[in-house]
C-alpha cells in the first residue's frame, strides 16, 4: 500500500478524545500504514502555528497530503490548523449544532474541559479505588465487604490489569482473588469466597496462551509448564461452571472488553472517568 | 433547568469510543443535568431492539426526548435504533465519507475493532509497563535503567495513578519515588537520583491539599499536619527548582493531563492503548 500516511491528533487538552476517535476511524481502514502523533494542549494561536509548521513538515516528508483529527475547541485554532493543507476532521463541530438545537442552548466553549479535572469528590473516588484495588491484589487483604466485584482466576490470567482498569475509569473497587493449587483440588469455591458469591467474576484463559505468559515471567518453571497451565485452568473452569460463576476467557480480550463485560454482568452503571 | 435529560452511549464494543466523545460533547453545555447510560455489545438486531426499547422507556420516563450518542458500525442496527425517536448522534458517520474519499478506499466495517485485542505484543507491552509501574511504585525497586521515567514528589501527591495510567495507556515504564524526611533536608537530588536526571519529573500540590488527602489515609497523625505538608511541598519545590527537574502541579490536574504533561515534556510519542 505504498507510502505511511502522517496523522495529527490535535487538542487544546490532552488530546484523548481526539486520539480515542480517530483511533476507531482508523482501524476502520486496513492495509493502510498511518504514523500517528498527537500535539497536545495547543491553546493558543502560537502553538496552533507551531503544530500547522509539523503537519506541513510530515506531509512535505511523506509526501501525501496528513490528516488531522482536531478537537480544538476555539474555531480560530482550528482554521489555522487548516492552513497547513491537511484533512480537517473535526471532532466535535459535527455534532454541536444538532446538540444547541435539541437542548435549544448554545455550547460554552471552554478549554480541554473533558479530561481536566472536575472536582476533588470525583478525585477521591477514583484515588480511593485504585488504592482499594491494590491493596487488595492477589488476595492480599480480606475486607472483600467493600468490594463492588472480586475477580477470581489462576496466576496470570488478566486479573490485575482488569482490576486496576475497573478503578481507575469507573471507580470501582474491584478485588482479585488467584486461585490456588489448593483451591484447585476442589470444584467448590475456596470457604473465603463463598459469602460473596454474587461479587464474583471468573477469568479464563486458553492453557497454551497462560503458558507463553508464565513462561516470560518464571521462564523453565513447574509454574510455566504446559501441563500444569491445563490442569488449572480445567479445574478452575471446573469450578466456574459448578458454582455458576459468570466466566470471560481472557485470551482474545483487551483490558477494556473485560472491564466492560463486568460492569454489564453486574449492572454497574458507572460514569467513565 | 428543570428535569434531566437521558444519554445512552450505544456501541458494539466497549462503547469507550461512544462515551468518550459524549462525554466532552456534554461538557460544552453548561447548566443542564443528564442522565447517563452506556449499552455495550450492541451487536445484533436483537439486541438492538432491546436497547431501542430502553431508550424510548427513558424518554416517557423523564418526559423529554432522550439523546443517543452511537458508535454500532452496522448501518442497520443504528436504523433500529432510530426507531427510539432520540436524537441520534452517529460517532463515526460524519468522517467516513471524507476519510473513504481521501484514502480512496472503502472501509471495512467490522465491529468493535477499536477496543478489542489486536495483538499479543501490544497486550504484553502494556502489561510489561503496568507490572514495571506496580513493582516501582514508593522506591521499592531500584533498577531504573529500564524506567522511560520517574516521578519525583512527596508522599500523596499522586504518583501512582499517573505512574499505571501511564503504562496502562501508553505502555510507558514510569517509576516513582517519594521524597523522604533525609531527602528533604537537602536541597540537592536523592544520591539515588541523580544517574538519571534526565528522567525526572517533579509533581507538587498545594500543601493544604495535600492535607486533606493525607488526613483521609492516616488522620490526625503527624503526616498529615498542616505544618508538615507546607514543609514538605515547600523543600520538595526549593529542590526542583535548584536541580531545574521539570516539575507540575497535581492539585487542579487530572490523572489524564499530568500523564499528557509528562508525555510532552519527555517527547515520549506513543499511541494510546
Amino acid at each position: 500500500m505504498s507510502t505511511s500516511r502522517p496523522v495529527f491528533y490535535v487538542s487544546d487538552g490532552t488530546g484523548i478524545t481526539a486520539e480515542t476517535i480517530g483511533h476507531s476511524l482508523l482501524t476502520q481502514f486496513t492495509g493502510f500504514s498511518f504514523v500517528t502523533d498527537r500535539l497536545s494542549f495547543i491553546d493558543d494561536p502560537d502553538k496552533a502555528r507551531e503544530a500547522c509548521q509539523r503537519i506541513v513538515t510530515a506531509g512535505e516528508r511523506y509526501q501525501v497530503r496528513p490528516i488531522v483529527v482536531n478537537s480544538c475547541v476555539d474555531p480560530q485554532l482550528s482554521l489555522i490548523l487548516a492552513e497547513s493543507g491537511a484533512l480537517m476532521l473535526d471532532v466535535f463541530a459535527p455534532f454541536i449544532e444538532p446538540l444547541e438545537r435539541e437542548l435549544n442552548s448554545p455550547r460554552h466553549s471552554r478549554v480541554g474541559r473533558a479530561h481536566g479535572m472536575v472536582d476533588f469528590e470525583t478525585y477521591h473516588r477514583r484515588i480511593n479505588a485504585m488504592n482499594f484495588a491494590l491493596s487488595h491484589d492477589d488476595g492480599v487483604a480480606l475486607d472483600y465487604d467493600e468490594a463492588d466485584v472480586i475477580l477470581v482466576a489462576v496466576s496470570r490470567a488478566g486479573k490485575t490489569p482488569t482490576c486496576i482498569y475497573l478503578a481507575l475509569h469507573y471507580g470501582v473497587k474491584a478485588a482479585n482473588y488467584p486461585l490456588t493449587d489448593e483451591d484447585l483440588e476442589s470444584d467448590r469455591l475456596p470457604p473465603r469466597l463463598r459469602a460473596y458469591r454474587r461479587k464474583l467474576f471468573g477469568l479464563t484463559i486458553d492453557p497454551e496462551r497462560l503458558q507463553q505468559i508464565r513462561q516470560e515471567r518464571r521462564p523453565n518453571s513447574r509454574y510455566c509448564a504446559p501441563e500444569t497451565c491445563r490442569r488449572e485452568v480445567a479445574a478452575a473452569e471446573q469450578m466456574f461452571q459448578m458454582e455458576r460463576i459468570p466466566t470471560l476467557s481472557t485470551t482474545h480480550t483487551s483490558i477494556e472488553e473485560i472491564s466492560s463485560k463486568v460492569l454489564t454482568t453486574f449492572g454497574l452503571q458507572r460514569e467513565m472517568f
